[in-house]
């Protein structure tokens, strides 16, 4: 079979490619991440990429304009390639890894949420006043006393004898043999003054590290929640509680698909586990090497990595194949998952490192909902409490410190920016605040202030609240037929300009189409049935619920009434609704300060029941009910009042 | 460098090396074994070869004869090649690992000692009778069922419910990534029916193994006694405590050494350590791979191996650095060795399955002490006990339910064949009976009735106790000055032939030699010290012991009049001696089949005081004295009679 040669720019990388293989596959080989919504199905027609070189052959699709095909585009899922090729990715088709973090330190400097120490600094406070500082891997410092013929214990009883002298406990203690291997020469070396660092699990306290002379004021951690398209990482000084720094990046797994069932689906290709488990470790470990390398940390002395993410992200992380997550009835291989070594994982921290997942309900309702749970303190409310978790996927979890019953709403990634024309992150240049005046004159407001390059989830909610205040759209999110500058007609039905190309930094429109509004209905349906079906289920409604906890990336920055407006929150008491932030990567911080809260995340994982939508009579009618704005049943919505 | 290939005879065996490397050197490399008893160092003589071809330097040595150099005999040691050479390993030189088994079956035929089987059944009905039969490794088959929407609880906590459900037991429960790895596609292939292997450790118990379907009747496991001249391997079904085969081999670190020290010391040079490690587990796999094909038992469906060893022996199983064993205060690094993965250590059964260590004591009193005390039941005594075990080391405990106390007498390997003219093992050719008439004649049986190769420890002990009745070796071991056809001078003093050429297969005469009967002396001087020291520092004497257990390969065939005539054991009433054979197989075989045997190992381990008898200021008094036959002090010995 012939071999041909592939060049991608910008990055100028290199790969060498079997005929008939698809441009999208060759980057992924090349470890270029293209932006691809559908996972290579050609449905998303995200992937655009210019062939500068080389002969290819493609299928047709509605997804290129003909504008974009005189310009040399190609959908890269659909192209293969016949010779040596040289591709250019178009920076919209780009995942792109540098913007996460800029717009985390733009957001803080714009104060618009509560900034990340701010999270931190709660988190931290929390584990001196719920939950006690004990890190799950500890390190101290000890000095043995040299043996003696008198005192001739070996010098492995001599270490446990001290620790449990020390700790004032007769624990049951171990370690490994490479750790017995070097301990003789180690032990005298360091003339018997040596720190351990301890890892405790189930009944057993192990001995994951023994090092020379005193160690213990170097003792780091990594909290990490693993999103279906976001992964942030948070790095913290075990030895203290301080959070060191924060940073987010793009799930590179984004290339396979923008959703969970997306990747399932591709993890049943020839190595797609082995490909998606790579791209998301890559993404750890990148975030793992900016963190430590900025702020000086070695990566010898960073001993744990707690985690959270819903089960088919934590499943890859692990690759453990998540196949039968997607098939009735459900079931996900593990919700609990062993601790080990990071390293197994492919984490790369001081090879002996720790790594502890934070445990999971059901297929659909992972260790993130379990962590956000944990960091909510909803699992100590007396009153009753609601918990939704809006990321790729939508969680609601009703309850109180008695029960608690989840369940999974398919809300799908249109609030993250994905399956949505001019969709993107909450980050640099997104518009995150829209208001449209009576003339129809748009006034945004984007992350870092600068010309906008799309719409974040937020932006989203303002402009459709306002879409329907304006009576630009109707009930149904249809657009209405007016000729407008702002309205145009598109391929998929009509469109809404938010901002012109003039403005825009990528030259480009920015607009929000039919078909967008209907994702996001679809999305905030889902999310408000799925919470009304749960409180129904208990014999509750609404006016019994005393907490409503948002959590969830955009949830940082979120105009509640213009939520209720659209439907997605209930139409109630303000002050009743609590904005969480990243719930999961805060609940993730808790457990990696405290064996408590480790502990306590697998009470909370075990106490909450799921509640399988799907199978409830009720649910279709709810949801069909919910897709209208603000809902069919405008008495449930009785303060919100549109123009038409 | 030059490089010149060497070939050894009769193995056939190439091997490459550079110029100045000795021949025992290059015969390690080649995977040769070389006796050698003084691990290189040129004294023991032990490493004759013979160059065929190629150009050698030597050095001079008293430890051939002028004919053997004649013969082209050299001294592997010694040896250097300079070209290409062709070396042939004379029989005795050759470390024979085929003997031993053919030994064991040789001495059952002829009923000699407790066959094997014996010891084994009494295993079995020990593990019944004191401990429940509940193996380190246990598999049991499970019918899951299979999941709902109702009942969607994860693959693995379906696993861990129907464990608990089954075992009625609320354990807590682990397994590793690799089988969750496994898990999801394994459960539906075997429709829910699987195998279980459980492992408990600490308050764990680990899932070590999932098979689909009924496998339980598939479980066997390993006992090994890991000793310094010989390795005791037995195959026993998990299932039915069945002993299947037991095997053993001489242990190939033979050619770096016969006693632990001068393994210690090799363990020092460059891959030294490295070196001994994989002599020790080859011949552990050897045995391994014997028993289990001879018995058609498949490798995979070995679970677990439990070892015992003295203390330097499981340090270099486990490739643990020895070196602080012998250095004062000789700290070993460890007694109490975790459970792992036999495949850590590089013994090959099921990659998963499981390697435990019998605890030892301290660094002359190891893992073997403590399965002898198991294996006899001194540690259940009401009484005052002893137990001696003789092998290359002595060790001696003294005690009962109440307290143990041990100490390591350093006997050398002369009872075992080593470090003595005409010595060997007991396997076939060995002559293990004697009898001297008054008129000198020499009657002897050899193990396998055939031509007599050697002289093993019975023999030993019989020839001295003989020459002393007879009147030809006086009290202090020197033979006396006669003319006649059995006495000739040697290199090193006088010699008595117990068998001549022309009776032998080697086609030597076998001789003791002056040297010899001193080795012999020395050994049974430090053990009968030991324990008289032992005895009196707990304010005991001999009239006090109630049971006197003797443990060690030799035991297995020994007369005990004979002994008490050499001053070996204590003259005392014949009934309270008690043969145990090897009774660190049979106390690792009882680790083996039962957990709370496991348990209770480590209870004695923890209970038996060690005492280090060069602390203490009877003891050389006490050995010098017993440098007599049979000891200086013959009140002592109120029956003994010598003819002289």
């Amino acid at each position: 079979m012939n071999k041909f040669t592939i060049t991608f720019y910008p990055d100028n990388k290199k790969v060498e490619v079997t005929e008939e293989t698809t441009v999208l596959a060759a980057a992924i080989s090349a470890g270029v991440y293209i932006n691809s919504t559908c996972g290579g199905d050609g449905v998303c027609g995200r992937c655009k990429v210019i062939i500068r070189k080389g002969a290819v052959t493609t299928q047709p699709t509605g997804r290129l304009t003909i504008e974009e095909r005189k310009k040399g585009m190609y959908l890269a899922c659909l192209t293969v390639v016949h010779s040596d090729a040289e591709i250019e990715i178009l920076p919209e088709s780009r995942l792109d890894f540098e913007h996460l973090s800029e717009h985390d330190s733009a957001l803080r400097l714009k104060g618009l949420f509560a900034p990340a120490e701010d999270v931190e600094i709660e988190a931290s406070d929390r584990v001196s006043s719920i939950f006690s500082f004990i890190p799950v891997t500890l390190k101290f410092y000890l000095e043995l006393s040299a043996p003696t013929l008198e005192d001739s214990v070996s010098d492995l009883d001599r270490l446990y004898r001290e620790i449990r002298k020390v700790k004032k406990e007769t624990m049951s203690l171990e370690t490994s043999l490479s750790n017995i291997r070097k301990l003789g020469e180690l032990l005298r070396l360091a003339e018997w003054k040596v720190t351990v660092t301890l890892f405790r699990k189930g009944g057993i306290t192990e001995i994951v590290l023994i090092e020379p002379g005193d160690t213990s004021c170097k003792n780091y951690g990594l909290a990490f929640d693993v999103g279906t398209t976001t992964i942030s990482g948070r790095l913290v000084n075990l030895q203290n509680k301080h959070v060191i720094g924060t940073k987010a990046v793009y799930n590179k797994q984004a290339t396979f698909g923008s959703d969970v069932i997306s990747r399932i689906v591709y993890a049943q290709q020839e190595d797609g586990l082995e490909k998606m488990h790579h791209a998301v470790i890559d993404s750890m470990n990148e975030i793992i090497r900016d963190l430590t390398s900025e702020h000086a940390v070695d990566l010898n002395d960073v001993t744990c990595v707690a985690c959270s993410g819903n089960t088919t992200m934590l499943h890859l992380l692990l690759r453990i194949d998540p196949t039968y997550i997607r098939r009735e009835p459900y079931i996900p291989t593990v919700n609990s998952f062993p601790a080990m070594r990071a390293l197994e994982s492919g984490i790369k921290i001081n090879p002996r490192g720790v790594l502890v997942c934070v445990p999971g309900v059901a297929s659909y309702v992972g260790g993130d909902v379990t962590a956000g749970v944990l960091s909510s303190g909803l699992y100590r409310e007396e009153a009753l409490s609601v918990l939704i978790d809006i990321g790729t996927n939508g969680e609601v979890v009703v309850g109180n410190k008695e029960f608690m019953i989840s369940s999974a709403a398919s809300a799908g990634p249109a609030f993250e920016g994905s399956g949505v024309a001019s969709g993107m992150r909450a980050s640099r240049g997104a518009i995150q605040r829209v208001e449209i005046s009576s003339e129809w004159e748009v006034r945004y407001e984007t992350i870092g202030a600068g010309r906008p390059r799309g719409i974040c989830g937020s932006g989203y909610i303002d402009t459709i609240s306002q879409l329907l205040t304006r009576g630009i759209i109707d009930r149904s999110g249809k657009i209405i037929d007016r000729d407008h500058r702002r309205i145009r007609v598109g391929e998929m039905g009509r469109e809404f300009i938010v901002a012109f190309k003039e403005e825009s930094e990528t030259g480009n429109d920015i607009i929000i189409t039919e078909a967008d509004i209907e994702n996001l209905k679809r999305a905030k349906a889902a999310i408000y049935s799925s919470v009304h079906i749960l409180l129904k289920h208990l014999n509750f409604d609404f006016s019994d619920v005393h907490k409503f906890f948002i959590a969830g990336g955009f949830g940082t920055y979120l105009d509640i009434d213009h939520a209720v407006t659209i439907g997605l929150l209930p139409d109630m008491d303000k002050s009743k609704f609590v904005f969480l932030g990243n719930s999961s990567l805060a609940g993730t911080c808790l457990v990696l300060l405290s064996r408590e809260a480790l502990v306590k995340s697998d009470e909370i994982a075990g106490k909450i029941t799921y509640f399988e939508l799907s199978v409830d009579s009720n649910y279709m009618d709810e949801y069909m009910s919910a897709l209208f704005f603000p809902h069919t049943d405008l008495s449930r919505f009785p303060n919100v009042k549109y123009a038409v």
